[in-house]
């Protein structure tokens, strides 16, 4: 989590709402992303769409069974679509997003029957890291505002 | 709904699940795609997030207020994520998707608050066609199986 961290920082640094996320497979890193919504100027560009192209990319499949995705905030609905259509084994946030997360919020995806994949979800370290991060970004906004 | 069908019929001679759709804006249409998943070896290469891609790159503007996507099955949730995050007026499917279908079927968008944006929705024309299609391309998918 701590190098999705950092891929926050990169999005905070480009002006982006703060998240980012790492996949690893056996233990590897094999792919990392970071928002770029605002850059990329399409509502596409989430930390988490980004990087689940860049590991299947990497492991020339779509299926990223036997993959985790460490990512600093709860991922929205597309995003927790996304995962569950790569097939990815596990998914660990940061920060609940109690306003559009898509796991435990906002929708949860438990009380959704017939998906055609369950990852597994917990939450992990560096909450408080990640949460200050999101809450000084969109005090920034504010002021500038 | 019309070119939708002939995007979905591309995705069907790709050998990829035949899903097409047309995003249109003041009466023309600003992109069109079909799902691609097979063909980029990703998950997240569905028809709509190909077209929402497009559709922001015509516009520049990742925001798609004022557009209507025509696509001829109900999306799925990640689908369905994107085009909320996308911020799009309107939602047109030909047939819906009883298993992954993410507006009136296995989610039902109207049953979750607190989203950011609900786009309108409705079932459009070309039902028949479009489903006939799908169920051509599995039915072949099991003979070959």
């Amino acid at each position: 989590m701590r190098i999705a961290y950092k891929e926050a920082l990169k999005a905070f640094e480009e002006d982006e709402v703060p998240v980012g996320c790492v996949i690893v497979k056996d233990n590897k890193v094999i792919a990392k992303a970071h928002n770029q919504k605002e850059k990329k100027n399409c509502a596409v560009s989430h930390a988490e769409i980004e990087c689940i192209k860049k590991a299947a990319r990497k492991l020339d499949n779509w299926n990223l069974k036997g993959c985790t995705i460490y990512v600093t905030l709860e991922p929205c609905m597309m995003c927790t679509g996304a995962l569950i259509n790569s097939r990815i084994d596990r998914i660990v946030y940061a920060c609940r997003d109690p306003k559009g997360g898509a796991l435990v919020s906002n929708v949860r995806i438990k009380e959704i029957s017939g998906l055609n994949h369950y990852p597994l979800y917990e939450e992990g370290p560096v909450e408080k890291e990640c949460s200050e991060l999101l809450k000084s970004f969109f005090r920034n906004k504010r002021q500038k505002a």
